[in-house]
């Protein structure tokens, strides 16, 4: 049984009392939830028994993505474990790895081996690779190669994998009746539209969506349901193709209860700040309350380099609003593969946007760690500054590397501390 | 005359028309706005006739500023020279001298003389400052001391001064009514505070506040009325001590209408997302529509090293809700005092926030840049994306640092980009 089909019969399970435990809330309402497709909680049924369950949804701390993964140009498995290991010190609860360069598969199995959270992946992905490096194109794509590559995903252990079932003839042609500056920028969501058109079918994803339906049930993994046609730029946010999109993806994550497996839904991506509470309260609505995954969002276009901020302003108030489940950017968002550093930058201002939205939304204990930062800043403890923060190296290495500071100040106030003159 | 002396009798004067045309507003607007202290033009009468003019309030661009300015531990003129002209360069609309090492008259003489934006210093650093080198306390300054150093200043050419005229019994009476975590962090209100308490006397700048106006209307230099019991952790957000403080401001702003002496008010500070709308909106209410100057405000007290990244999430917000001046907070906040790379990122960010919420409020012309953008990504031009950006030098080295990438496309996706394949 999967993990919503014992909670629809009742049933409490050992994670289940884990994530409740973990979120100081009760375990029969956790299971209700569950059960409501309100929150999941993904996890592979290849997942070894020590592995550490997180919950995903409403009224649970925010939760934070991280992905990973090499690019046709740029492949090294050593570097992207050497990701996996960052993101998972500075806090993410999740990564995704979308490589689509290299042995795929050697890296995936990888990446889930030697994760101690859970592992996304985009099937797709590796099934365009693997046409690209024989020089053929997606539309030479069989469904079921798709199928079968979805399958052999899920059967290596990966707990949550995208699909962007929502693309249909409908979605595309709503997109097609309101011109975009920036036409689809998400990759999967490219390869599937460029398929649709020259076979002149259906999204196999949405016309064989039983077909998935069962895999996923097999290894009880959460679909999350991809945005395949999210805004790629400001004037492209909340348009009709996008909540055309929407409302498809709201009727299969009912599907996806009827069959017993969880869902999540994928939300974009580029919207402008006060668009970005409807954005949050429609697709709970629409989606009948199913934990909303964001990519950003970020709040302008003209910050290449520094899309790391402005996907923490975007994501900040997704939370706030409701959104579950935030995907870092990096500052090479628009530029480049991400670095260990960016990875680092990535998960920081992601953990960043979470948290300021926990607090503001009172989840229980959210300001604990605030206020124990803030009562060693009263007594000018710096160790427990460090100890406090969200990167003890690197605060602790920017103030010594201020020169000449004294015993218990910094150099920003010297001896004009505000918290020193106080004490006086 | 002053500025609002001659807004109040309808003059319409050349720096009205130079910031009116810049806004896209009516002149005749503008002069009103002037008039009702909910715009203002920070220019001292010293400056020269080239000298450009910002406007900073209701309805405008959202103005940042940059605070630049050597400490006790650590000074360096040619630095902070340097530091302002990366601020200028990255888009600054003002900077603060906030200086408190070396010799202070001349680094605020070399800045004023250099800077083509608005300066403001905060003179009560300077008494400060020079008590301490001669091993003297701030309890040894007389308020002719004070009110000399104010003048020196105005009298050098400086825009705007800060200055903590609200801090007086009666809110330092409240903030000890309802206790604090971390206490007063305004270098410049715990220096008064010290001398009230010592002194058992009201704060002069409040007591003597006639002898302000004086003269900031002799020099026309725009009065930053300080916000010296703000909150230093998310826990002293939002209280007693804070809103009586801001009560008198409401009321000086008054006086200083009636002055002819334009004013702004400033406000926190370290405050959790969902009270930073209750705190611009009682600004805007308590003070009259008067421009609201906010520092950060930072959404969770944990993140020392990535400030820059908290005081944009809630600089966004606060200027979303009304908020029209930024002061930037950079990397090295509650660490040590910026280097000029921490200065760049602290104007990015504060840029990015500014522009963000402009957009969000619709400002004419705030997206025009974000649309450039998106056209070239929509073309692949990288370099009119690199030209259109916040950095342009840090997008292009970004790009060109990752090895191996194809001509059109960047490593982020290889050729599985998605508007290549959209394209194809």
């Amino acid at each position: 049984m999967t993990l919503l089909e014992q909670a629809k019969k009742g049933i409490i399970t050992e994670d289940m009392r884990i994530v409740a435990k973990d979120e100081n809330r009760e375990v029969e309402w956790l299971k209700d939830e569950i059960a409501a497709g309100h929150i999941v909680i993904p996890k592979n049924i290849r997942r070894r028994r020590d592995f550490h369950p997180v919950g995903i949804g409403n009224k649970l701390r925010t939760k934070i993505n991280a992905n990973i993964g090499t690019s046709p140009d740029h492949f090294d498995t050593k570097e992207e474990l050497e990701k996996l290991k960052v993101s998972v010190a500075y806090g993410s609860d999740s990564v995704m790895d979308l490589s689509t360069g290299g042995d795929l598969s050697k890296i995936r199995k990888a990446i889930i081996h030697q994760s101690p959270v859970m592992v996304g992946t985009v099937p797709i992905y590796q099934v365009a690779a693997e046409l690209l490096e024989k020089d053929h194109d997606i539309i030479e794509m069989s469904a079921d190669q798709l199928f079968d590559s979805i399958e052999k995903q899920c059967d290596e252990g990966v707990d949550y994998i995208t699909v962007h079932c929502g693309i249909t003839k409908k979605a595309v042609d709503a997109m097609k009746k309101q011109p975009r500056l920036l036409g689809v920028v998400s990759r999967g969501g490219s390869l599937l539209i460029k398929w649709m058109k020259i076979h002149k079918k259906e999204n196999p994803l949405y016309e064989y969506y039983d077909r998935l339906l069962d895999i996923a049930y097999k290894y009880d993994v959460t679909l999350s349901l991809g945005d395949g046609l999210r805004p790629g730029c400001l004037a492209d946010a909340s348009d009709a193709g996008q909540f055309q999109e929407l409302i498809t993806l709201g009727e299969l994550q009912q599907g996806a209860i009827k069959a017993n497996v969880q869902s999540m839904i994928e939300g974009p991506g580029h919207i402008p700040l006060h668009q970005i509470e409807a954005n949050v309260r429609l697709q709970k609505s629409l989606c009948h309350g199913a934990p909303f995954y964001v990519l950003g969002p970020i709040t302008t276009d003209i910050a290449p380099g520094y899309d790391h901020i402005t996907s923490a302003i975007g994501g900040t108030l997704a939370a706030y609003y409701g959104a579950d489940f935030l995907c870092y950017v990096t500052p090479s968002e628009h530029l480049c593969l991400p670095t260990k550093d960016d990875v680092r930058e990535g998960v920081i201002a992601a953990k960043i946007a979470a948290h300021s939205a926990d607090i503001a939304n009172g989840i229980p204990g959210s300001m604990d760690r605030d206020n124990r930062i803030s009562k060693f800043r009263s007594e000018l403890n710096w160790e427990g500054q460090y100890k406090t923060s969200l990167d003890p190296l690197l605060a602790k290495k920017r103030r010594k590397a201020s020169e000449d500071f004294s015993e218990d100040v910094c150099t920003m106030c010297g001896k004009l501390c505000a918290i020193k003159t106080s004490k006086s």
